[in-house]
């Protein structure tokens, strides 16, 4: 958008442009301000990041707005915790968008993101019901153009499952582990590698679990060094901090 | 105490010991009450086991009243929680105890315990501060004349450690996991025999462990089968099933 | 499946089968990765015991799709916390399953387990409302071929009822206890056996309880010694760990 | 008092007293401003009762001006929570005074109180650590001229040392329960006798009894009717209720 | 029941009937065992008081069993948190039954309780949505034959509509009272009467409140003496303590 | 009322109405009691304010009650927490009243409120999940007759769009913040202004938020001086009190 | 300040004084940077207030540089939290300072605040224990020039102590309340009077008060309205806060 | 050390050293087994890393073997924990280590780590008080050869003090944030740098901070992306795995 405020300042420069008018333009290539939500237009330009957008607690009417205003603005788009049946209402305004019911995810892509090349970022689950929110995490990893390699159902009561897959885990250059329970795969995985673990603790389980709270404190705990951890189910920012990381 | 009650009981069929006197001799067979405390006199003869006095919480005379009192019976005795400070001011009065100052255990022999000659009992501790709780919980299984090998400082942040030691720990009959921080020890050890393991939380840690409850927690929802959980710092409790079990 | 194993190498030791054909033959007879779960295919050889399923949090197609793959290999099969209205789904396709809705287990027996003759596991639940936990520890005890006696609504509130079965209790070479509420029953029968006890706290109760927090604190604080708790509501794990007791 | 304000009213009433002072003499016979504390000087001649002072949080002087001023005023005084160190420095200035160490009560008794002649309040706690919280309640009973019975160490682990009791504690017209750890006795208590029974958590534990709170929601989950619950160590609390109740 | 007893003794001891059958007959006068649930037979003739069902956690046919067992044994039955949906299943079969919606509470009488005329009991309820628990107290007290007072709406925001009321509450014996939110009221009215008061927290509320919580520990730790605390929206325990109390 | 007050006092002074049916017309002007609920019928005039009535538990025709009374009274009425759904049923009663279903507050206006003059107060709330809670604050505020100005979506994630509108915030007497999740902005918004702060939880965001109770925390604490906060998702008690201080 | 400012830009002006040492000297008229802390130099010029220092958890001689600095740069500081075993350390250097044991502040004054005249604060504290926090908050806002009045126990068990002072509690622009046990006095101010409450839970009380937490749902959850609520023990934040609402 | 194995196997190969003692010497080269720990002596050869010593719960002793026999192996160590008290006593017997009594660490280097010459990491502390916390991050990432920057005392309650440094902070190439209270400032910075930000939540504070509880619930709850949070006061952990991250 550099080209845009160029332009705009070439205008006010030469008198084309008056100085309210020159305002509001300049201002609206950064924010729109839709009254319940302020949209951040220039992330994309700023960070090579497309525009995230958190559904969860907003009604379909506002997400439609949302999504509308930046896919006409040609931004890329990654709506998070889009459950089904809204998502179900909001299909057919977007026909060119990729939905997938596990993890909730839904993109609109316009450009491809660049590739990033350096290496790839593991996503290890513990067990099958883990498995929609490590896959949030995988489908983030590449809604931003890196590379993901999935490990699932590979937990440690049978830690043979996960010894299967240790050369490979250890090639990432960053791995999540995402678990529920004990969230002991945390640990084992952070005392095997020497890449930063991301742990994400799940909700999976039942009693004195609390909802994930276990697996939180497990992995808060852990004796492994070099792990650190996001909030119960949030795949998201498992896989967007993953990306951060793998950047540098 | 069987010959003692057949004594009495004959005395009285004969008229030598009046019936009231009869009634309160055959109680002391089985309780003393020294006002603050109810003692069990017949626990050993009926279960094979030694009495158990938990030590916390009681003054230095109240202790000193139970140990004087099942000691002059003749019974053995396996002090707990017994702090070294309250200890010294006991230690001259039990010239003959055994105390260990990490386990805070002290033990009063009278008749060596029959051998249990079915196997071991495996205590396995993660990290060296939950030692003294391991010792308390092997200090117990020896007290009850069972076999117990130690395996300490093998937590999954190094997991070759435990690995060293698999073939040991999978020959045990029974196995205690002791961990504190996130536990996850009791899992992963869960997952590689397939005795009954017995997991206790320790209270080492710091921040969000809560003083023990991120392991109880962790334990408690084990993703691998097999294991139940004892009080946070609990090592006789453990101890103490783990003997159960083993003379099954 | 020993035998396979032997025929497999028969294979590659004259030349009839290739080595990476081999490779991939041998490693199914031990895993099978379904994509979203990897599979054991050999624990029922190791250890004698079936596979177990859980069933929460997994699909409608996820579990169709385990059952199937361990149904048609011939292994005997317990499915655990499967709700009534998941399993109308499925039982189309599994006519010959056993399912049991109070305790949401279903069991696909192909071999009938091998009798324990040890002796039997007491189940004994304080309430009407925990009986549905108890029949899980029951229904787990009974699949893997060992006696169950069940003693249900005897909780302390009237405790004659329990002493009204007291002998057949301590009869038991392992109790289980299962109470919601205030947790009591755990204590009281661990004070009044000789067994090892394994305590299942439930989430039966309102208010204070906090679904299962107050029997489960309960239970893990018990003045009585010789009890283990295992997760609120964990029926399956009880009866699991019971059968691995009485195995000993 | 009736007498003194009769008198002044008369004061009044003939002109010898002006209607100044009189308030001010008349105020006092009901209050006293200490400036951090409010005197209630009026409680004994209303209720028959002596006052209560809470020592916990106060300084040495701020408890001495309060004893000195109730204890010159000539009424009965039971004061709590009073540590043994504090008592030290002020017993001196009290000759008179009878103070516990154990339950840290302490009392100034000018005026014998009337005897309750109604039945006696069985005070019966679990475990010997518990007795300084039950002897709190008892010496609150004893305090307020009422007949206490006392049955300590009587906790369920050895449910036959409380049935040794029954009798005797179903004969009483209030039972109070005193208990830590799991506090089963009180729902023990509470399905065997047909008194209304006060249960008092105590603190004593550790680990996972979190200070008192495994055995208040034990209490206050009881499966048996007829239970209500104080506060975590609260014996005079469940002695003064117990007071109230058989004054009925 | 006695009689029947004395008419059963009399047939054995003239031999009209054999002892096996005459240990059933016998035991039956005392229990009924529904598989389910073990019924106590004896309660009304023991305690003058009918048997109570807890009816949340039980299927319609099991509360179906229940209560017929008891209603065509002419006992008199009050159970407790029964939801109208499921009621609806039930009142056919119950034709005699009075039910009420709000406290959830169903009544069959066949013998009226005698009336106790000791007094009245007070129930003292905060906001109008603590009525439906301040009625399951209330009607818990009328089916035990004693006379309640009610008292809604009357929370300290407005603490003019409690003292409105204050001297019809200093009348009651005994005075229940019930609050959510922050549960003040049960400590203002601990302050102003002389009776034993039982406080009822509420889970009415939202936020900060945790379903009670906030009212349950307000009413714990209340400055006022003379309370104790039943468990949350525990109206009946309320009414049977309280019936208790003023049979005293 | 002071008028009719004072005609019904002419009334008894000239004869014209007897003692006992004034005692009722008078008491009439001040409280209704319909039972269930306890109407204040006086302070709108006491205060200038309307009456409040929190629906929330309360049932259709409860609230049906209360609404049509204080109407037919001419009473302002403010209703919170009115869910939409039990709105629907209420409606066709009150064709002029103002419903909105977003903060769900309902207002039967009878008289305009005062203006007041002083100033403005501002919302400021976080993210667009947080804009019911917001809107609660605001309808409030209004439904008082103050100005209020709000600013949404300007959480701290992304600062510049709280900065945007700076000078503006920093002109209100008092200000609101209202957040989920972190519930930063408290303390940024607090660091920034010279008014009072009033924070307001939200029980938006998921996992370790805890329903609220991580923002609830969060603003307890804050570094920030002159901030103070209220229950979660509590924006009616944060408008009223900031229309409180506003008044100051 | 200003002057200082308008004097350092006239010397750049005239070239007496070159920019980066204009830039340092301007700099620090606002900041000073001790290295472990950056003190505010400028607000007492900018709100009227001195600099408030919050002493716990700082070191005495980190505390010794931030009083001498701002005392040397004749700055008013209020220390808060400042314990007595450490402020003796320090009082030789502060001869001129007033230290209160108490409420923990130290005060430095070297300029009168202006004495505020729009009317007075109320503190009204429940127990004899609470008068440390509530003094806490009377000592701050006398610090910053406000008039102040005391009420100290007057908590709701004798609600009469509270009623003595009615008048003069209704008579203030702001009331505080500070109460800890159930604290329930807001509840009981807040419905009493028609000026914003701020309420200060404190720790005082035992067992399930949880060091303030009882207190604090409490009165976050109060019934009244026109009640926020600060963190457990902050006198302070309740002080400065009723001082910038009493400035309104 | 692979020179050393190279030495063993070739005297293994060439008969002069036996089996057994070539076994026992290769893994000393590996681990050493002090009997309550068991050392990793390769670490710092496979990581380049030195080993770290977390000394809270050991003893004394324990930390003076381990440290010792690390120490003569030529190992660089880094204790962590190690309080004042405790290094008192062992500091004779390492004259040549660096202690800081702040952050409680103490380093002994033999060899000077390699520098990563990839850019600086940011240490960002709120308060004062956090101050050590910080410095044990910061330590730490010395202690691996890395450069830091630290910024005290930056917290959001004044946030021109955190502008002022923002270029400086952007610059990173990775951010640790630590904070207390209300951890506001790990969201903000989170919204101001476009590098990943680990959040060390401390336990300064006081009441509802609960030891640090806020301040992580705070973090976890981050309305800002790129986030993860460590163990509560954990700076060595955010500074271990900055250091991961800086190497990538």
């Amino acid at each position: 958008m550099n080209e845009q405020l160029k332009g705009l300042l070439a205008q006010v420069s030469d008198g084309s442009l008056d100085i309210t008018q020159a305002q509001q333009q300049i201002e609206s290539l950064y924010f729109t301000d839709l009254g319940h939500t302020v949209l951040d237009m220039d992330r994309e330009r700023r960070t090579g990041h497309g525009e995230v957008v958190y559904c969860a607690g907003k009604s379909v009417s506002q997400i439609h707005d949302i999504l509308s205003h930046l896919d006409t603005s040609g931004i890329n788009v990654l709506a998070t915790r889009l459950d089904e049946v809204i998502w179900q209402q909001l299909a057919p305004s977007f026909p060119h968008a990729a939905y997938d019911a596990s993890s909730r995810l839904c993109s609109l892509i316009h450009t491809q993101p660049r590739r990033c090349t350096k290496g790839y970022i593991a996503v290890v689950s513990a067990g099958t019901s883990d498995a929609s929110v490590a896959e949030e995490a995988a489908g983030t990893i590449e809604f931003y153009g890196h590379e993901v390699r999935r490990f699932n159902d590979v937990g440690v009561a049978g830690i043979h499952r996960l010894f299967r897959h240790l050369e490979e885990i250890r090639g990432a250059r960053v791995v999540i582990t995402v678990a529920g329970m004990e969230g002991a795969l945390a640990s084992v995985v952070g005392g095997l590698v020497d890449a930063p673990v991301i742990a994400v603790p799940t909700s999976v389980g039942y009693g004195a679990n609390f909802h994930g709270v276990s697996a939180l404190l497990s992995m808060l705990n852990s004796c492994s060094s070099g792990i650190s951890v996001v909030n119960i189910d949030n795949g998201f920012g498992a896989g967007y901090l993953a990306v951060m990381m793998n950047d540098l």
